[in-house]
């Protein structure tokens, strides 16, 4: 059985912004970013994080491995958009979850029970 | 297929208030507000969000760059409403998204039943 | 069409204790509290907030100018309550959304498929 | 009409475990904990806030009157649980909901669609 | 009645990651981490945690007894993964729950009306 939702995660480097596209009939649930380890950094980094979509760019949040290692979104991407940031000392990591929507749902319902109301003008056109 | 839920972000510039309008059968859900980068501001700012909603004005929540970089919101706006701040150095970034109201639904449904509801008393009138 | 939800937005000021009356069929989610804009406050400040519900005096949390200017909840009233606070210089905003409960849901679909289900029963005892 | 959402809210005194039953097809949606009011306590206090579920022991989170005077949760609980802590200076208050979960829902549906199915074999017998 | 959520939480000790299987048709909704009690731990540690999921090993967050105690998620998981963290002085708590996926919901609903459909068919044949 498909189940309706799927965990998604990935690793975006410094500088290598990363494009995602949602795929058919999907939409990415984008739950949360978080600083990754590292060696180098300076804790009171700030680093801005960023989403290009449809043509626009917006601040998304800042993290600082010091006062913010990590950062909650409630967001969703029913088309491709791009993750970027430019923190020099590691890679920031995206997590959230992939929902497939159900085709149709509720209008298949809908269109089934209209066929079977058809169907029985049928009937009774017949009787 | 049309899609349940849509991305949407705003760029709110200092001093000007943006106005939103849902649409029509479309709710907009904020998740979200970010302070965008500035080379110029303190950190110590204190940057108080505004909603006016039906004539009233509220705050949302207050960003600082030091220690409220970004705010997360569970709100819903089912008509106008209009977004303010008086940050001098940069913009505030909101974010959410737009779920589209299925018509009717579970209404339709029910009236169809009832629709067919009838037709059957139509067939049993028939019959 | 009527919507499924609706912002809410309420201002609470010192001492003024406010009465909440969700109404017939509807539920209140309270999603945040935040502290107004105030020119004499202590950043240092300790606002408690506190609802009533049922006779009950409960502690929702604490804010504060300096470190707590807003709060999130996920939370739900079904019937009257009362926010209060004892902030001596300024109002506290509670935001959220009224949600209307659709009348008999599911439930009403199961009755009419019941109903649907009686008329067949007559509908086979006529043919 | 009963509402699928009621608000639900206790205070635990220190020392004091508190068992809670959500009850007979019910779901207790845990959503916060916050420090009650105080006199005495340091600031500095730290405090664990503690479950107990099937017989195991899990810390849900640690307060603090300074940095964490409250904390969201995203739990449910759908049997019997005990809530503790060991601030000495005062009580915690957690809140949530409680929701009904509808019986057999979508399963009543689907049941009686079979016992209609049925009905029309009946009727197609009888034709 | 079988409920359509359960809570679950599990201990991670320090150096022992723990796998963690859903089960066939569920899907763990993980809502929070927060470090466990510890008499040895400096207060400014960096508690990194870890997921591993489909060969792929991603940053949830970083806790630390001081600034982060607890941390929260939104995130879910439809197959094996495995939870860890490197904290010397402690366990870390995973708490959430699982949520079981009624099987064909809705198709099921749409299977049986079409089913329906077919009897009606026969009913009409026969008539």
């Amino acid at each position: 059985m498909a189940l309706p939702m799927e965990f998604w995660g990935v690793e975006v480097k410094a500088g290598q912004p990363l494009k995602v596209v949602p795929g058919e009939a999907k939409i990415l649930h984008l739950s949360q970013a978080s600083l990754g380890e590292s060696k180098n950094s300076k804790s009171s980094d700030s680093v801005p994080l960023f989403v290009n979509f449809d043509g626009q760019k917006l601040v998304l949040g800042t993290l600082s491995p010091d006062k913010f290692p990590q950062l909650a979104f409630d967001l969703v991407f029913e088309k491709e958009f791009e993750l970027s940031h430019n923190w020099k000392h590691g890679s920031v990591f995206f997590c959230g979850y992939m929902t497939v929507v159900q085709e149709g749902y509720p209008f298949a319902q809908i269109y089934i029970l209209m066929e079977f109301i058809h169907q029985l003008d049928i009937l009774c056109a017949w009787t």
